[in-house]
């Protein structure tokens, strides 16, 4: 069975999956405006990928338009429309380093297609096929990071003189086709090994308070039919004692110069239990997460959620008469004011074996507590 | 405001509080026969003192019955009587350390008083004191570990030269006043400082997948005005990165003769952070739950949940039309079948500074790996 996929872009139509309806309900929604684009990327994943999708139907349906809609009638005037949507989008999460690369990236084609003389069509053409390559690329680079990363972890083990290569990973949160444009990162990875034979098992966690494991990680495995088992937050150490987990698989928010890495909180719990149960702790996460500026993960700001949100549980509700539907229950007492939750937590690169990128592996050197990403950037 | 009791006895009634409504309904259910507080003990905690108290209320009531049953006729109709009931309160959960202990207590009071030649109305009321006195030494016993840990700790900070001692906590599930049938063990200890006036603040985890933390220990802190904190089971390790915590203090199922102690599932998580962080891991448990059978947590037998109980999360719902109601909503998938849900893991000694008891505080030494517990037992 096909991935599930996060944006469905045919031809004629650009749809993104409500996630908020996962796992029971699969129902994706039409992006026809700039403005549903803007309101999706506040809330979405792969949203580099999306505003330039939402930019190349733009203009598609433009192009197709007769007669043609005024923006089209000169360089100048194309211009003049296209450079605010694309602040207008990046407005949308303007912290989010992909987004402001791709949004820079199409107004660097639209300037280079005016100087260059096109007629507005062709600059809108051009556009169009930057706008395309932006999400296509997303799609390799996180093939290219699962192959790196799934060949490496392999070598590794058939280094220690196995035969038949069947490893067991462990991951957190969601990093799949759902959280990215394409293929995943850390699950694309898992996915990787999958399609060539090399897994054995899959197993992630609950990934508490969004449950983005048991939730949409667990509809990804399914739905691929790869062989998983979930486990709840608290059975990490658990899971290690008492099952053969040859690496933990995790993506990152952002990745410091020394190799610090910020991730779904929860990240770093594993990986303090991987260090001692001497597991093997790889980051797979796209070069654009790493930040040279940020020196060390002390310097990576933390993102607290609402108390409220620790409180529910989102899930399907099966009332004894009538159909199945989505319910927020409050799993404490009504009025907990104290409650602690933040968003990522940091990770030390000392207790990173690996970070993978589309450029390859970078492996912590024996006896350094540190990583230097200046060279692989 | 008094805490919150799971055995609420009153001279003419016995109840006890229905757990699966906590946090939003506190209701109890009166225990009107041996037959109720047999259902009552294979799902309640505080079992030892349930079954010892309903003992007591069902003499009480034969005592004050008139024309009295016929097995207060003579002693060997009380002991056929008797005997069977106790037989049948213990089969409720064989496999119970405290519920043994309890139901052999009252047999040997029963003989006693039969060979003293007392009169039956006699021998019952001797049953009915013992009865009492075993509900009544439970929280006598916890009292005592709250205060041998407590006074432990506070000397432990005060060795460093603070003055105002206020002490941080982390706590893992439950085990307060509704987990046992008084003041607790783990959430006694912190009670006690809370008492005296050295508590800081208490953060409990959620502990998933039943939440007893959010779920009753939440309650019993709001209901005593403890000032706490919620985190989630992926926040120990954030937790200690940034708050300052003196110690984590847990309960235990059982504890083998060298310190491995099996709790909750979470526990060893807790443990391996802790570790990495130097805070002191304080396990709180009577001595009954020291079993020097067992050499250590290898031979502990784990109890493994059905999958779907890790699927499912309890909570409130707030219909938009009608009253909050309870209920059960699925948090994952349907259909998931790859589940791993232990009950309890095992934390080994090694990773543990101390053990309190109702006789002291086993504090592990400097540079060894393991207690023995053989002289404190």
């Amino acid at each position: 069975m096909d991935s599930l996929t996060s944006i469905r872009a045919s031809t004629d139509k650009l749809e993104i999956l409500n996630q908020l309806l996962l796992p029971h309900v699969t129902q994706y929604e039409e992006i026809t405006s700039i403005e549903d684009a803007y309101d999706s990327i506040k809330g979405a994943p792969a949203i580099a990928s999306l505003a330039a999708l939402a930019v190349s139907y733009h203009l598609t349906r433009a192009i197709n338009t007769s007669p043609p809609p005024h923006f089209l009638s000169s360089p100048i005037a194309l211009k003049d429309h296209l450079n605010p949507i694309l602040s207008y989008l990046f407005s949308a999460r303007p912290t989010a380093v992909n987004l402001g690369a791709a949004t820079r990236r199409l107004k660097k084609t639209l300037d280079y297609s005016i100087t260059s003389g096109h007629i507005p069509e062709k600059i809108a053409k051009n556009l169009v096929a930057e706008a395309n390559a932006v999400a296509d690329e997303d799609v390799g680079r996180n093939k290219a990071m699962a192959k790196h990363g799934g060949d490496w972890l392999v070598n590794c083990v058939d280094n220690a003189g196995e035969d038949n290569i069947s490893l067991n990973l462990l991951t957190v949160c969601n990093t799949g086709s759902l959280a990215t444009s394409g293929y995943g990162t850390a699950l694309g990875l898992i996915t990787y090994l999958y399609e060539t034979g090399s897994l054995g098992r899959a197993y992630y966690t609950q990934t508490a308070p969004y449950h983005q494991g048991s939730r949409l990680t667990a509809l990804e495995l399914q739905t691929l039919q790869i062989p998983s088992m979930m486990i709840c937050d608290t059975m990490v150490g658990s899971l290690f004692q008492h099952h053969k987990i040859h690496a933990v698989v995790v993506g990152a928010d952002r990745i410091a110069k020394n190799g610090d890495t910020a991730n779904k909180i929860g990240t770093y719990n594993a990986a303090v239990l991987a260090a001692r149960h001497k597991i093997p702790f790889i980051v797979v996460a796209p070069i654009s997460t790493i930040d040279l500026e940020i020196t060390d993960g002390t310097a990576i700001p933390i993102e607290h959620r609402p108390a409220i949100e620790a409180c529910l549980a989102r899930g399907t509700l099966y009332p004894s008469r009538g159909k199945p539907e989505q319910a927020l229950v409050m799993i404490t007492p009504p009025g907990l004011d104290g409650v602690y939750n933040p968003s990522f937590d940091v990770t030390p690169a000392e207790l990173i074996t690996a970070i993978v990128t589309e450029k390859g592996v970078a492996v912590r050197e024996e006896g350094e507590t540190c990583f230097d990403l200046k060279n692989i950037v």
